[in-house]
């Protein structure tokens, strides 16, 4: 191991987050994963419950201890679900591991707002120290952030997409719909009725429209500060019968008669310039998520329909991937002053 | 064959939607279906080229004659193109017998707005003759028509979705915007690059948005008449990684604070108490368009966003029945007064 | 109700098979049903449960009482589990109602190899009684038949592909392979691990190889009663990433060097002729599973390797219809003396 | 460009194979892609084409020039049909340059075998300089070889699973049957009705079965050699409905009564041990394509039915991966004395 191979910790290992963390980060060329947790597999083969690995690694899943952590590592990624997460955050920052966090439990800088839709917090002390790292808006404190909050599947999409015209004030702050398409790997590993393959692989369904889904409040704070201003949305977030893939439709009202699509691209495509994950195609195109699928890239395109001066924002990203594992990876990347997309070079291996 | 036994001939039975109204025409009990037209296949035999027939009926396509369909039959149905139907029809026309069009090529009313959206009408003389056929808004016309425009698969499950909240005035006319999903056999039969499984199977992307699409003035046209105000839309359809099934996902700006989820839903209920083939599921609920697939039924449903105040209405259908064939049927039903869901009782096999 | 229509009950309407059941009974012109049982439901509303029958029926889920069966009905069927179903069809029984039991309590013959794969037998003593509800093979024995035994669908698909060649002496007994391929309702509704979308939706897998599977002495018994001698088969299930249908590939060695696809073909129409479920193709003809999904019907076809003489014969059903609740009802109408395909008749809705 | 970096063009690239050798080469530490032929898209972007690679690349596709691809390279890769490749490869050759051909043109060595199976061959004067790649029987001769014939998807599959058994005369050499399981993408980009989402995603079916497969002649050879005897295989493949990925599940009988699954598998992990792609699982497991889907793995293992003595020997890949655009690369590797995984460390982005 060179001295400047950061030594990797995975926590919460056994998910498709965490086995998308640990196949990337295994061909990480200035990482070495050191440990790998998940609490509910202590000392099975990693092989055995992700079969992707099989014949690659021998390792079995550890419990987390955070003192071995700190014995054998200097990052950690967690993996875990929301309130799960914090405790185990605290002992890692407490031991001054630099920590990649993938749950919900640091994306909200406002406890009030965090309590109204995740219940109480585990370690509000920490929320000050965290960074959100969705990258192409927060490259600088991403530098020297500790605490990174790795940002949730659909605030990547949806922001990627209506940053860009909030900024540049080419649509109106009130009104904006947000209809989004998720592939079914998004409700994670635990079978349920609603993911069971018969009853989820030859229909489309809306769920928690209508104002419900957790992710409202993390998308919200990242427009209105893009917009300077407090922003609503109206969510709806749809189960698509595929395994990978977010396609976010957003709708905003143009601010007036002369807003093109060519002028929305334009904005996107300035914001964008320096992010090589981010790819604006021409006005009018149609992004489809296929074409993320895999990789850690996303695609956006604008268009404005002449008849009633909507602009229509569409993003598509891999869930997994730049929606969680990758864009950890891209954010820990951009904290260790490596290329942004060292280790995620990978395009999708279409079709 | 008793005397009250229509004679019926199908005009473009190789499609989707033909091979439809085949299947679901030949249990029909006051049916005959007499002649099978397909110019595509003319002397194969109808099984070679829709293979669920096979073993079930021995007859071969035949070219269009309509001194042989009039010596024959009294209603014909065409699942031909827009464009290609006006002619055939015409033909059908003069010579008395009832005819269902499922082309575009009747459904608006307004010659102008067709030559916008599809060019020059083949038959601009019979537009006044036709009835739109969107059964549980037309019944009393059908009964008496004898040229119906069988609608479209996206204005039936958006017009029956929005129609309830218009009338009652639940919502606003300006800024409904509606986001849909479609399965790809809507896309019909002829293999192209977007329908093709490695590139349609693994994704989902949008197609024709901004104003684009044709059933966009066939939409606003229903809508605009539930109003009594011109209504105009903001439609995005979406290719759905599936083959059948349509889900509208609709919102639009309640007219006061005060509107629940509730009104709409017994708004809805109310508008459709008498038609079986319209489901209005408990407020909040989120149809699945698995849950019709393969039946004449629409599922509909009701929400209100408690923080925007945006109203949500969903509806799904099976684009080729409650969409197509079936819907089409229906229509007969009401026209010859048969029970309106003769032939059509089948719920969905489910899963 | 009329005089001579069958008052059936349902047990075990809550998981897929039962779901069908429930609908295709439904619409059956000679049956009512009357009661609908569902333990893990019991006092909830069907269509809660069934999503597909909401707006259909009101009817709510009873727990099982067999008294109250008896009074209400003349004709059960069960679909519950193996073991389960044991001690329920005998308080049937004894009650004298015609019961279709849709479990493998009753399809082995043999208590002793009933032991071996599936452990002591609740019911022993009913075996006697029970008939084999393979139709095409048994309708004499199913008219005056009290208890049914409804095949599997492994075995449905698979004993009418090979019965025609082994009764007509067209393969050897030894060495025939079965490989099967089953969509994902075959594993029922419970969602696992291996039937949760993400991980069953975008590949393809066996189960059970080697002699593991429990259908592999159903089939052998009707292999071995249609050769005249015992026969043993290679079997593999294989899980296709697709909701519903069987493809039963099947290879044997041709007696002799003469034996071709048009041999084979003739005698599966000869043994079929008067079956209207069954079709067989042309020689060398691929059924699909497509074909048959949503169908009560069976596609059959029969190819000869030029270089190896071995015979593939291929078989398609629907898993839950001819596999299950169709070919239960199918055994109804043989035993009441209605039309075979009464009720049944809906081809595939294709595609 | 570093001295020993490899100049590589890429001849047919508008293909799924093409792209996928494009995208694997593109982040290949050792290849320099330098010109990308494309006829039907010749001067047009590539990504307009191959939409993986928008804001990745902005090359155009080019028309073959020999001379060109000789100034500029020292090495290709042809993705083109058979037929079509042959004359390619000898203006490549006459060139010197190193060429790897994914066509079949090259892979069969006997002349009159390949007349009967592929009709005249263009360049059967090179047909004596061709290395078959089949990497991990062939690692020797690609050291030195100038023009590979890399193997089609069917034969790399099931000649890994069946070979150690035949080397190892655990089974026989007659009646091996192969029933294989395709995705759809290997039937190539050109939508076809058999390739139509809405009939090919629903459903699963056989093609081309009973001996009139193309492969057939390329696993026979491989087999013949590895059992040092003429094999004939009866083969089925079977179209599933995914886009990628191939199942071969292959049934051969023991040679005596006592071989174990564990005999086979330990066969194979003998053969396989320095074969970092080729994993073998342990006896009685069930590779799933899935978890080899988008890498350059194998997943083999190996079962033994105890009541009919049938070997069950299972293999699955990535048909464009391994199956062609990987493996290719897997050959330049070896040819130019690279780590033979370089470029291909990739797992599976389960699921």
């Amino acid at each position: 191991m060179e001295n400047d191979t950061l030594r990797v910790a995975i926590v919460g290992a056994t998910g498709y987050t965490g086995a998308e963390l640990l196949r990337l980060l295994l061909v990480h060329p200035r990482v070495s994963v050191e440990i790998i947790c998940g609490r509910s597999h202590v000392g099975e083969p990693v092989s055995r419950v992700l079969p992707n690995f099989t014949g690659r690694i021998s390792s079995v899943f550890e419990a987390f201890d955070p003192d071995r952590v700190a014995a054998k590592c200097n990052v950690a990624f967690c993996a875990l679900p929301h309130g799960a997460s914090a405790e185990i955050v605290r002992a890692l920052r407490s031991r001054g591991i630099v920590t990649f966090d993938l749950s919900a439990d640091f994306r909200l800088k406002n406890l009030e707002i965090y309590r109204q839709w995740y219940g109480e917090h585990q370690a509000p002390d920490l929320i000050g120290e965290a960074c959100y790292g969705l990258v192409e808006f927060h490259r600088d404190a991403l530098r020297t952030a500790n605490l990174i909050a790795v940002p949730g599947c659909y605030p990547t999409a949806t922001s990627l997409a209506l940053v860009p015209l909030l900024k540049e004030k080419l649509i109106r702050h009130e009104g904006i719909v947000v209809d989004a398409k998720s592939g079914v790997s998004g409700a994670g590993r635990s079978p349920t009725a609603s993911t069971h393959l018969p009853e989820a692989a030859g229909g489309i369904r809306a769920y928690k429209s209508a104002g419900a889904h957790r992710h409202i409040p993390e998308i919200e704070a990242t427009l209105s500060a893009a917009a300077g201003t407090d922003i609503r949305i109206t969510f709806t977030p749809h189960l698509a019968p595929m395994t990978r893939g977010i396609l976010s439709t957003c709708y905003g009202d143009a601010v007036n008669e002369t807003i093109t699509a060519e002028q929305c691209t334009g904005a996107a495509r300035a914001l964008y310039a320096q992010s090589a994950s981010v790819v604006v195609l021409d006005p009018g195109a149609h992004p489809d998520t296929l074409w993320t699928k895999g990789s850690n890239r996303a695609h956006l395109s604008y268009a404005v329909d002449p008849r009633t001066r909507k602009v229509i924002a569409q993003a598509t990203i891999d869930n997994l991937i730049k929606g969680a594992a990758g864009q950890a990876i891209q954010c820990m990347n951009v904290r260790f002053d490596f290329a942004e997309s060292l280790g995620l070079e990978s395009l999708a291996p279409w079709p």
